[in-house]
């Protein structure tokens, strides 16, 4: 029973992440758009606490690192790219930003799953992609180049060293 | 050079079944729930071809099942939630319907990706879940039990026979 608990505590984390991820976007919706923002910096801090958690509780699970992955596609991929939507003047530039964001983010946590390295990233992690985006939203600016390049950073082959 | 356009052609439709997903969101955002609700059935439709296309052409993979499920959860999880948030009125009830709803998809899709079945589902599946709220969404209406009971069978026992 103890046993059983414990081996939830990480994922809880986890759910706190996707929570804040899916209040960010509640959110943005009603106009918010400094709470949208720190809502994806508390969504990290979980993120940070449920690996580190599972380690050092020796609870580390496959079924974690899948939850892990669901939360961050919400709270790093789709939440910041709407933040950057609601912020961004319409054009064909910032609906392929957004457009593409998500969708190389989904991209990188596959191939991360699939391929998981040790000690380093391949390509940018997803939550160094969503918190820039999430910070320039805090100030109410936005900008299609860095999100392309963010999107972009996180499908290329670039060694990102591991936390 | 053939091989690797085939080997892309699932997740391209799996790519699809997320961007409705997103576009779904940014539709509920500008208050057209009938188009927001239409594009998760889109998803499904996404989400239909992309598991026959990969077993017509015997091109399955890990990468392929990972890139679904992150789909999933955007486009059957946190999307018809938003939909029935922006549709029900304020309560505690509802607020837990949509909290909970997302929650118990990620938990259902981690599960399965750790543990598949073969031949049928343990637990209904997320679109099986999601369709039914955009249904609702469709014609305006939102219905908290009914929200919490299609997450709580997301996570129960129950046998799905699968498509």
């Amino acid at each position: 029973m103890f046993n059983k608990i414990t081996r939830a505590v990480p994922n809880l984390f986890t759910m706190g992440n996707l929570l804040c991820g899916v209040l960010s976007i509640t959110s943005n919706m009603s106009g918010f758009m400094e709470v949208a923002s720190v809502l994806i910096f508390i969504s990290a801090f979980f993120d940070l606490l449920d690996g580190r958690v599972a380690r050092s509780l020796k609870v580390n699970s496959e079924f974690g690192v899948q939850l892990d992955s669901l939360a961050d596609i919400v709270s790093f991929g789709v939440a910041p790219a709407l933040i950057f939507h609601s912020l961004a003047s319409p054009s064909i530039l910032t609906s392929l930003a957004f457009i593409l964001f998500p969708i190389m983010g989904a991209l990188r946590l596959a191939r991360f799953n699939v391929k998981p390295t040790i000690g380093y990233f391949s390509g940018l992690p997803i939550p160094a992609a969503g918190l820039p985006l999430a910070g320039m939203g805090f100030f109410l600016y936005s900008n299609a180049w860095i999100t392309l390049i963010l999107a972009f950073l996180m499908v290329s082959p670039i060694r990102v060293k591991k936390l």
